[in-house]
C-alpha cells in the first residue's frame, strides 16, 4: 500500500477534479506483477493502467489500491468491473470512495465473490487527496481564506494603499500556495479597487503554465480593462454575493480548492457563514494606526466569542533582499474538522 | 575582561540605578590578586570591592574593569582616586562611562601617570548594561512598548472584555519582561477600565518581592479603590498626559526601564514622538472582527510612511493546558538605535 501511495503521489500529475490514486498488482509470492496511477480526468483509471500493464497475468493477483475502485460508468469504464473481468482475487484499498455517485465498487467486488479488504492506510489515503476527499464529503470546494496583515490588523493604509503590506518573501509564498488551488476566488471590490491579475507567477514574475480559475463574485459589472479579464487565465463573474451560492456554481464547475483573496467584507462574509476550511495569515511586522482592518465585521462583541481557530503551522519567512521577517500562521477553525478522518 | 564581564554579571544583584560593573585585579605574572563586583546602589564598587579584598597587594597591580572608573564623590568615593591611592599602576577598561556627573575617571588616571587602555569588549560591556547606557546617553529611560493583539489587530472586544486575548504562556512571558524593568507605565484611561495590578506575579500568580514602580499618567484622578493604590508596590501618579514630562519625571526618580502597558492611545503618544525604544508584541491566533485597535491613530495615511521597526526577534510560545501558540515579536524602531554601538 506504501508504494501505491507513492505511485498516487507520482510528481507532475496534473491536478484537477479527480483524486491522485495509485495501484500494485501482487502475485501470490508477494511479487510485484504491475503498477499503475492515474495521470489526471480523462485518462485511465490507476487500476485501468495496472490491469492494462498486466495483461493476462493479472488472473489470480491481489490488487492494492488507494482508492477504494469505482462502480459507475463515468470517462472511463467502472474500475471494479475491470478487476473482475480480468479476474483478480483479491483487493485491499485504503480509502473508501467518499463520491455517492462512484461509491460502490466494494459492494460489486465482493458480489463477484473477489475477497476485499479496506482500510489499511486510510489516513494517509485520505491525506493525499485531502482537498478532494473534503469536497466529495461536504459536496462543496475546499475554502482556504489567504490574508496579509500588518501587526496592527490593518490590509491596506487609510489612503487605500497596500503595496505592499507583505514582504516579497511572503508574496512568493502566496505564489506557493496558489498553484496548489485550482480557483482564485475574489469579490468585484477588490477588482474594482485594487485590479489584481490573479494570476499564478513564479520567482521572476512569469506565469505559470497551469492556472487556477479566477472567479469574481458579486453583482457589479467588471470593466472590460480590468486585469482579471485579460487572456493570461479563464475568469467567470459570480453574480451573486452569497457565499454559499458562489461556492455551489463553482462545485458545479468541478472546482474543490478555493483560494480565497478578497477583502475584509468577503472574508467575513465566508468566515461567519462558516464556509472557511484553512486560514493562511501572513503578519508583516509594521504598523499602521490606521487603514482598512484585515477583516470586517463577524457580529462579534466579546471576547469570549472570538474566532479561535486551531493553529496547524507557525512559520517565520525571512525576509529577501534586507526585507524584515514576515510570520506566515496557517489556522484550521475546528467547526469545519468535522468529517475529517 | 571576560572575567570582569562575568563578575559584572554575578546572578543575584538586585537591579538599580546603577550598573552591573565588574573588577579585577591582576599582578605582572598575570594572576588574579583580587576580584570584585558592584552589587547595587549604596554598596562598594567593583573596584572599590576589588580593592579592599586586595590590600597592599593592590600596589602596583593591572586593574581590568568593565566601565570606566567614576571620578565623582556619590554615595561612595571616586574609583579613579581610590585605584589611584592604592598604587594600582595601569587600568584597562571597556567602557566609557556615558554618565556625564561621573565620567572624566580616565582622565583622574592619566593625570596621576597612571597607564589606562580602553575599549576592550566593549560591546560586550555596553550589551550588560544597555538599558542604563540607554538611559545614561538619551537623559531619559529606554521603553518597551509592550502589548497583545489578535490576528486582527484588536486588544479588545467591542463590549470592553480583553481577558485574554494572549494565552497563558504569553501572559507568563509578559511577567519575565517586566520583571526586568523597574518601571510599570499606563495612562489614567487603563486604570480607570481595566484596573490592573501592574505587579510582576510568578507562574502560581503570587508578587516576586522587588517589584517595579507603578507609573500612572494622565490628568484625571484615580479612586482610592483601584489596585494600582494597594500596597502590593510603589506606585506614582504622574499628571501630565506628555510622554517626554512623565518620561522626565521618571528619570527624576532614577528610573532606566519603562515597560510601557497602556492602551492604544498612550502607545500612539508614544509612537509619534519616537519615545518607543523597544517593541514587544503578542499575537493570538483569534479573529474579533471588530473591537479596540490595539495601536491608536499615528497619523499614518499611506503605507510608505508605515511604521517598520526593525525585528530582533521571533518566538512562537508553545500554548499551556491545550491552549493555542501565541507568536511574540521583539522589534527595535530604528530611528532609536542612534546612540547604540
Amino acid at each position: 500500500m506504501l508504494r501505491a501511495l507513492e505511485l498516487a503521489a507520482t510528481p507532475g500529475v496534473p491536478l484537477g477534479p479527480n483524486p491522485r490514486v495509485g495501484c500494485v498488482l501482487l502475485a501470490d509470492d508477494g511479487s510485484t506483477i504491475a503498477e499503475g496511477h492515474h495521470r489526471g480526468a480523462g485518462t485511465a483509471h490507476a487500476e485501468a493502467d495496472a490491469l492494462a500493464r498486466a495483461g493476462g497475468r493479472a488472473r489470480g493477483a491481489t490488487a492494492v489500491v488507494t482508492l477504494e475502485p469505482c462502480a459507475h460508468t463515468g470517462r472511463t469504464g467502472p474500475c471494479a468491473v475491470a478487476l473482475r473481468e480480468a479476474g483478480v482475487r483479491r483487493v485491499v484499498f485504503a480509502q473508501a470512495d467518499p463520491n455517492p455517485v462512484a461509491a460502490g465498487g466494494a459492494q460489486v467486488l465482493r458480489e463477484a465473490g473477489i475477497d476485499v479488504e479496506q482500510g489499511l492506510l486510510e489516513v494517509q489515503a485520505r491525506e493525499l487527496n485531502r482537498v478532494w476527499t473534503f469536497a466529495q464529503e461536504h459536496g462543496r470546494p475546499f475554502v482556504t481564506w489567504k490574508f496579509a496583515t500588518t501587526l496592527d490588523g490593518r490590509s491596506a493604509a487609510a489612503d487605500g494603499t497596500s503595496r505592499w503590506v507583505s514582504s516579497r518573501a511572503a508574496r512568493l509564498d502566496t505564489h506557493r500556495l496558489r498553484a496548489l488551488a485550482d480557483t482564485m476566488l475574489v469579490g468585484t471590490g477588490t477588482v474594482l479597487v485594487d485590479d489584481p491579475a490573479l494570476t499564478v507567477r513564479d520567482e521572476h514574475d512569469r506565469p505559470l503554465p497551469h492556472q487556477p480559475l479566477r472567479a469574481v463574485m458579486g453583482e457589479r459589472d467588471l470593466p472590460a480593462d480590468r486585469r482579471v479579464l485579460d487572456d493570461a487565465a479563464e475568469t467567470v463573474h459570480l453574480r451573486t454575493r452569497d457565499p454559499r451560492e458562489a461556492l455551489a456554481a463553482l462545485r458545479e464547475r468541478e472546482r474543490q480548492h478555493v483560494f480565497l483573496e478578497g477583502g475584509p467584507t468577503l472574508a467575513a462574509a465566508f468566515l461567519t457563514a462558516g464556509l472557511v476550511d484553512e486560514v493562511v495569515a501572513y503578519v508583516a511586522p509594521m504598523l499602521l494606526g490606521a487603514g482598512l482592518a484585515a477583516v470586517g465585521d463577524l457580529g462579534i462583541t466579546t471576547i469570549a466569542a472570538a474566532f479561535r481557530p486551531g493553529v496547524t503551522d507557525i512559520t517565520v519567512l525571512d525576509g529577501i533582499d534586507g526585507e524584515q521577517p514576515n510570520v506566515r500562521l496557517t489556522l484550521v477553525p475546528s467547526t469545519t474538522t468535522t468529517g475529517a478522518s
